[in-house]
């Protein structure tokens, strides 16, 4: 994992994150739209990480994509959420999608820097596609409803969709291309953690769906195991999104430490970077740290074989993956959660000012960590160790 | 601890709380001067709580004030805050005022109903008094200098400040009245939570103070142990804040899972409060807190103990209380940071949108608990355990 | 609770306790039958310390009686747990008993000491009661069968013992006296920790169970709440059981710190006792234990209260008293558990060595903790915060 | 790292691990020298794993050896151990020797699959070399004195030791020959866990040291930085130490579990296999092992990395490996005390019978994690995070 490519990649991340570093807190406050934001992720050519080199895409690993969102959400995390959730995204091209529609999305995603957002929930009601004629594979349909908790949707170029088809009942998944109209957004999204993310909700009305914007069906991914990655990776993102999150809070920390901190009055300790009880916090939640990332890289790698496998995947090689990556969830949820508000403990109660905003991070992770819960990533991981079962597959497992 | 006076109180308390839970989140977000939640306590009585009834006061004890603290605190940390300091503001004037200054000061607040805050931040320069005069039990002194973190100062019809003599060089207790004028606030307080407790900076140019408000010398608590049991009063409050600041939070918790929250799509359970995992993850923290509560009912009762010696309390008792209540703050610290963060693994992730707030709780107990640090106050006793020491009078222990 | 005779008491187990921790270890690994420690409980006069006055008894409270018990585990847990289900044991006759059974079996008790074992695991298939003769009121019955955990009953001079009427079905309590034959006791009672609890099987044949020793009917624990105590009874012997461990143990490492540690090589601290590791250690554990302490105590009180309610006890008095309980059961555990096994970071490596058996402590928690899933306390202790409701009676709740 | 001498050894070892587990029981009661063991070793081929292929090893890497390591210890954690200090003790050849004492020591090592004790605990006085003529490169030295914690050597071939020559001064590592006399065996290893790991005391009296046993001057691990990666192979040896020896408790538990555990009576699940905390228990814990696990591999890389950069290898290189295997050191340690202590909350109370004995597991972590501080190896690690600083090379860092 040194080569070359990977290695220009993590620093154009790096790049990236030290941009958003700057600012994170005023724009953490502020709760705007993050038009900026991917403005600077499509000049980094992040978004086109993933994208195959035939379609014109820099054709990285996951396990490079998601090493990029961990970087990236150690300076904002919610950034770092719509990059993960745009790798999510787009992947449903080459998982769900014809060759046809993986060259034709791939390389207008590559070329134009498109940046993917979701509507997908899949705990509400499904979006509903109207055929437009008599024969939709010509003319397309049109998508209504609406859908809360709709990622990156409202500063999408396209946005991954799942909806009925009236006549026939089939899910489908399609792109919609807001330039083309028909869809407005809520503006709700007003929460504790991941306040850049634009995950209010999205409404379809009549939005056009033509038939190349078709990516496929959604029956696919019970049927094929590769079709069905997309768990994994989605869950997989959750994993890195915590730990970059919680990798960005102790560097933070760590800079107050160093050059504002103050020993405990009644220490005898001459610099807080002496402290006994500071290092050995630092070090026990850095060890963690590194644990976590050793999996995260490891559960990358596995995403990447397994994609590589395409057809020939199994289902018992699905499930292997989908516990690995729930085991990856469980340690970085926990902890993501515990490092964020140890680091209050190791910088003191004057890093408590707002000034510094601190509190992004256990609000982030706090908030995110909640999608789907923990405990249930437990028992899929134990169910899975004690009798060798895998999970079926969900939008959750 | 059943007595009809402790119960009407805390009833009484409870009825404060329940009127400040109303807008608890509202009044958080809007940072403003905490003015009409003192008119609420003034006009409550419990401002009064612990003057002696030959005061005109209800002469109630600690532990019932402990316990009001902690009432209120479960309600809004601020407000539980800034009563907790008033009683430990004003407890300065029996600890180390005279017979004259009990009785005057005494009475005019429980007359008046003042509210008293404070101005004694010892991590800073000491304030200064000028002597007015060549005698200064005539003419009094005027205080000059400025201090971060005066704690209800803002609000308060009395202020307890601690100041050095330029003649003399003894540091003596002082009451201001920002009434009578010279004080100014800097209203400098952002910070993470307590955002209510009026914790900004105070200025005093030669504010007065005429020899009755002139309580006693600092010195006395060095010399004298009842005087000194001011430090373990103030830890004891803090104690019960981050008890009542947890108990609140769970309780509010349990209200949103009983109306509000889901059960996991993918449980097959039908209702969130026969979750099994919700269930003993509210167990678990109940258990917690109601050992901490044992706990905190019994160091109330040393504290009015040690107070009721009076002149007779060794230090060696004064050490054991200290050394109590440092236990008490080891164990309340820990119990609410976590059932802080864990309130919303039981209500889920819609409890994240800010209409809730539920990270007031947090917010509230990760800002104060870092008043001095946690590790220290382990050490403190695990060396009491190891070798029978008790730390040293300071203002931290 | 520092009324004389309280305080006498304790300072008797006191000494009953640093008698046992002589030769704790070496008792420990013989794996014996506890003759000389039931001796030396009846000599103590502990045995006696329950049973009312008017019975010739010590007539002490529960509160008293469960801080014996956790006085006695700290130096050795299988004689704690003796001492605790004799007090359950025995006090069936009083929850459950006539006055003349009260009376009679009361008072021979408290005249020759009788130390009462028993046989009564709930999780196995009740023993067979036959009645001697037409009318079993005259010439009672004969009791047979097998049950395993029967503890203390092969060193107890009464066993209690649960048995089903072969002619009606009903389930009695009877009081068994081994000296009157029919009892031979397996001897398999070999398990990792309370190895001196004598927990073995028990094996009834034709035991005499004459008129006067059929102490009541199992069903009254069924329609009178008072005579349901028995189960918190049972579950604070527990919360006390672990608790005394833990403190038993935190206190020989302390001794062993003291007199034998060195400081780490590395550290640069001259002494173990100033080391800020392990001083922080102490404290956290200290602390944790002196918070369930407080808690147990209440519990104690409480359950005194509970049996004064008499008949007048209602169940939902009763299912407080159990909640109650249960929360002291699940914080006593956690405690326990985490005590146990940080003894040796404070200790140090050579106090591994297998002369200083600090391991006995955590395997007495570790076994005696699994009695009944901790979980399904927590669980337990949850629902009633949320719901209100209250655990149904069951020997386990 | 799937190549196929890889996966050959892994096989291997766990043919071993299987043929230990069979009366791994047993075999830590009987507490003799594992005579049998070592031959079990030897026959496998392991002993040779890491001899280079040119001395007639079988020139694996440290990650292959330390993965064996981690098997055995799942089975038996004391053969893990000597497996784990034999690889070590050997790797002094490679570290600190000459080309000749290479060739000469390897070759006889793996021709005649020499299994390797020591007797260099740091924390006594050294043992004492005497020239046996005018020109010790002629005619060696003889070794006198004692060492305690002389771990494997009372079973081994050879037995590297430290010495100090009396007449210059120079410490040395030198290879002892047990069969060629001068050395006796106090049997003096009674301890509560690593039982078989033979760490009793060694002395010497007069021992001979032919020239060609002077493996090398221990000063070079001063000046050499590849010399001084034995302090990280030992550590990284404990840190695979702990973690197989987890693996193996929570393996054992499952088998326990899917054979022999009943549902709590009270929960309505049928059976234990489908309990919801149990699951989740063990989903937590295998996330965790499974973070170490990666951990653990990408060390086991590092260390094979640093060894092939030879004379090349930086102080910087050698103190990032370093800070890398103390990270390991910190999770493995906490991950293993919590699984050793939890798996019994997944067995049940009858698992604590002493026919299982599964605390041999909780023993063997408890007894080993004690070696060197494992709060210093959090300092260490925090200093490294906070300052950037390596921590100074010694026998324990």
């Amino acid at each position: 994992m040194s080569d070359n490519a990977h290695d220009h990649w993590i620093a154009v991340a790096r790049t990236v994150a030290a941009t958003l570093a700057v600012d994170a807190v005023e724009r953490d406050r502020a709760n705007a739209q993050p038009v900026a934001e991917i403005r600077l992720l499509r000049e980094s050519g992040l978004l086109s990480l993933l994208v195959p080199v035939e379609h014109g895409g820099h054709g990285q690993s996951w396990r490079t994509g998601l090493e990029a969102v961990r970087v990236i959400a150690g300076a904002d995390g919610s950034i770092g959420q719509l990059l993960g959730y745009h790798f999510v995204n787009l992947s449903n091209v080459w998982l769900a999608g014809s060759p046809e529609v993986q060259e034709d999305l791939g390389r207008r995603t590559a070329e134009n820097g498109w940046f993917w957002g979701d509507s997908v929930n899949p705990v509400e009601a499904d979006l509903v596609l109207t055929p437009r004629g008599d024969d939709p594979a010509v003319s397309g349909y049109v998508l209504d409803g609406t859908k809360t908790f709709s990622t990156g949707a409202s500063v999408a170029d396209a946005i991954i969709a799942t909806g009925t088809v009236t006549t026939t009942g089939e899910p489908l998944l399609v792109a919609i291309l807001p330039q083309q109209g028909g869809v407005t957004f809520g503006g709700d999204w007003d929460n504790l953690g991941q306040r850049l993310s634009a995950s209010g909700s999205a409404t379809f009305a009549a939005a056009p769906v033509p038939p190349e914007h078709v990516v496929g069906s959604l029956a696919a991914e019970h049927t094929r195991p590769v079709a069905s990655v997309i768990t994994p990776a989605i869950q997989a993102v959750f994993g890195n999104l915590y730990l970059g999150i919680a990798e960005g809070a102790l560097a933070a920390a760590r800079d107050y430490t160093t050059s504002s901190s103050r020993p405990w009055a009644l220490s005898g300790i001459e610099a807080a970077t002496q402290e006994p009880y500071v290092l050995a916090t630092y070090g026990g939640l850095a060890a963690r740290l590194d644990a976590v990332a050793a999996l995260a890289d490891r559960v990358g790698d596995r995403i990447d074989a397994a994609v590589a496998r395409g057809a020939d995947l199994s289902w018992d090689e699905r499930g292997e993956l989908a516990v690995a990556v729930a085991r990856l969830k469980v340690v970085s949820t926990e902890v993501a959660l515990d490092v964020t508000t140890a680091v209050y403990e190791v910088t003191g109660a004057r890093a408590t000012s707002n000034h510094y905003g601190f509190d992004r991070f256990w609000r982030n992770v706090r908030t995110h960590t909640l999608h789907d819960p923990v405990a249930y990533k437990r028992r899929e991981v134990g169910e899975h160790y004690v009798s060798g079962t895998y999970p079926p597959f969900t939008l959750y497992t």
